[in-house]
């Protein structure tokens, strides 16, 4: 029976990238996603492909108990989580604070937030009575500030990086590894910022930095660190590392002239 | 009419200290709490006999609409709002993940970080029409590192502290000041601390720290900070600040001794 | 006798303005800088109009024992000192790595951060015999991150904010105050963002944000949360603050679009 | 002709271990340190003996001329440096700062954060024209926060890392990679923390985290880091990221009861 590598979130950008990466080191791929059924069906069928087994599920994460039930499945059926990856995103975009309605706020903190503390109470545990597995969280630069605009997204984001500092901070000791993972950039993924950007835009945004190249974070290249922070040895482990394409300065850098000191 | 300051959480320490703080230099100080309307009208109380004006509310903040109609009731019937204290709080002490439920998980957001979000989308867009204004946060180490055991709390206050940060983004251009402000350290105020530490641990701090002095966070003392930031003028605000006791260490010192370097 | 304020980096910006204040509230205020002996005595003369109490003093930071002594003089010939305000700039300009020699990178450190320690040396240990006294301390904001071509500078600022968490630590429970000010946006000056900027640039900057009003840090303002941060009683003591003009973000916030998420 | 991996620092424990696992995967190491020609020669016969190439060279680096002689002669006579390691520590253990003498806080700003600068000006530029390239630093916890006694390592350390943001920031578009590596915690190296803590305290530090296990961070663990970070794709690079061993608390939590929340 193969290990399993979860992915809560699994799109055609990061979370289905690193599914396959995992499927091809042996690990069996679940995916999850909220919709699309026929490009989930794409991503399995890459994998088997490619030599490798996986699963697809559809999955609404802020319905109660769907993420609860994933994972008991999964165990009982498929075989032990021995890597989640949370990957879902909560972007919407920038409004005006008049602008965000409390439903959209409420539906960030759940996707963003709620989710992870979930699915972390729903597999931590199962994974520290093995005294072995790795949660790898994938987070946005609206977790370390808040943006014009981003009052839902930060908010929900900065939730999401403090509570893997809580999770890593208990379960670190009992042989499970938590990482927070800032993903400081565009990726190039169609699915995502492709989407949020527009067609045009994001197309623009491409070719700006040189486009079907590396100007954008590539999936795939994001996929390799993923792998590397699980196979970390306990003794040496990460609990927050950055990833940004060399185009881009850091968040923390200011751009604009008057600022430039 | 008096300008009005407005406390959310307005209990024995922080809150009602500077809601009566306030009240001395000349405004309305309307304060509001959940619960126990005999202490909330001690508070009102003690401010009419000393001179000033106070009205005392009765407030489920977690509550649909009650802070949206709370401060629409304070603006039309007793005055604008100049700066409101937002100060609730939401320790539900140390708790493992697996005795963290979902409930408190989203009750400690609500209070912490939801609440906020309401409180500013009722009174900011009031504050810029008149481009002036303050928001004050009281906020916990928490919102800056998940220690163990504080999953609700950390993943609240750090939505917090970011909403912070995007509200200030939007507002200061418009006249509006956000500040968040980290208590660093324990309050000298039985309605918090006392609550959450039981009587008998309280008193040993209150005596290990120097009893009836300095040794803890006193609320007379934050609230002459919190009425600085108030008045500073908008050439030179303050974002985030911190406070903490002398006889204390900042949150990001350690203080055993395989970590002291 | 009164209580002194020492000013070290008393030009027409904060220094000399700190001093002022501190002069009107009953300090006898010790202004040092570098250079420039009819601009000191510009500035000590208005003290004194004022009615106010002062003593210019030309001094090189980065000479030997030039800072000891003053110190030690100050203490022996003037009064004791209560509150000291390191304020000394290392801005050389942005300059690629290759532009920046040796000798400024050392400089910018031995003005910035060897200064400091070397003032801190000098005075915290007489401060906590008296268990009394304040170390407030300008910073900039490339102690908190490293813009490019900031090399000499970023690297000189962050030692100095790490210093002031290290004094702090030693002597907050000796009675000592130690503050770190981020001045986070450009000071209404124009003896050093003037000078970097040139004449030219620097109205262009001060037309944008307002001409003569408060588009600026105005130093009088800054004055007042240095004030307020010296009264601050010990059970309640800020050790890292910023300010910044209503006209600008943070630092933290990004500007260009592509990173507005 | 071999890549070159270049260590400044190379002792038993992490710079002689990263350089001998480069080593293995292609690269001549040059190992530099300031003393031991025997422990130095032991490090390349190891790695001789292993198949790889290796050159031992003593190097002092607050020497002038010391680390741009050194580079200058690995370019010319061994080969292009496709990545330094910058691996000098400057930990003088817990210090009052009255006992802190002025030699002692300039030797670890020479140490920590002057030979970085030195480093980088001599080898970026020369990457920069390959468009390849990575310098990988090696820093301490006092980076990010200053511990009581830690005067002049906080100071030296904290310019390290606001160094490495202001390299990263003007390289990273030339197509060099400069990354931050906070080590948050006790590495399992009798060199370093043996030394500091003395034979008898470091063995029982072992013991307590379990003997000759991985309690302690290895360092041939952090190697396969370090190796990672060389090898990220620049679509996809980290600046910024910590490792410590699963048995320890980062940094940023607190330890004693009374800051539990």
């Amino acid at each position: 029976m193969k290990p399993v590598c979860l992915v809560i979130g699994a799109g055609a950008g990061i979370g289905g990238t690193v599914g396959a990466r995992f499927a091809a080191e042996g690990y069996h791929a679940v995916l999850c996603r909220r919709q699309n059924r026929e490009g989930l069906d794409t991503l399995v069928a890459r994998i088997t492909e490619n030599g490798g087994t996986a699963s697809g599920f559809l999955l609404n994460a802020v319905e109660p108990d769907a993420l609860e039930e994933r994972i008991a499945a999964t165990e009982r059926d498929i075989g032990p989580i021995e890597v989640v990856i949370y990957n879902l995103g909560a972007q919407i975009g920038n409004r005006d604070l008049t602008e965000t309605t409390e439903k959209q706020f409420e539906r960030c903190w759940r996707m963003a937030t709620f989710g992870l503390f979930r699915t972390a109470r729903a597999v931590l545990p199962v994974m520290a009575e093995r005294a072995t597995g790795s949660m790898i969280v994938t987070s946005a630069t609206a977790a370390m500030r808040g943006n014009p605009g981003q009052h839902a997204h930060a908010a929900a984001m900065a939730g999401r990086r403090m509570l893997c500092q809580t999770l890593g901070a208990e379960y670190a000791s009992r042989g499970v590894h938590v990482c927070h993972v800032l993903i400081d950039g565009p990726v190039d993924a169609p699915d995502t910022v492709g989407l949020l950007l527009g067609k045009e835009r994001f197309q623009a945004l491409r070719e700006a930095r040189g486009l079907g190249k590396d100007g954008l974070l590539l999936p795939e290249q994001i996929a390799e660190t993923y792998l590397h922070l699980h196979r970390q040895h306990r003794s040496a482990w990460s609990n927050e590392i950055d990833l940004r394409p060399w185009t881009d300065l850091p968040w923390w850098n200011s751009r604009n002239e008057s600022r430039g000191y």
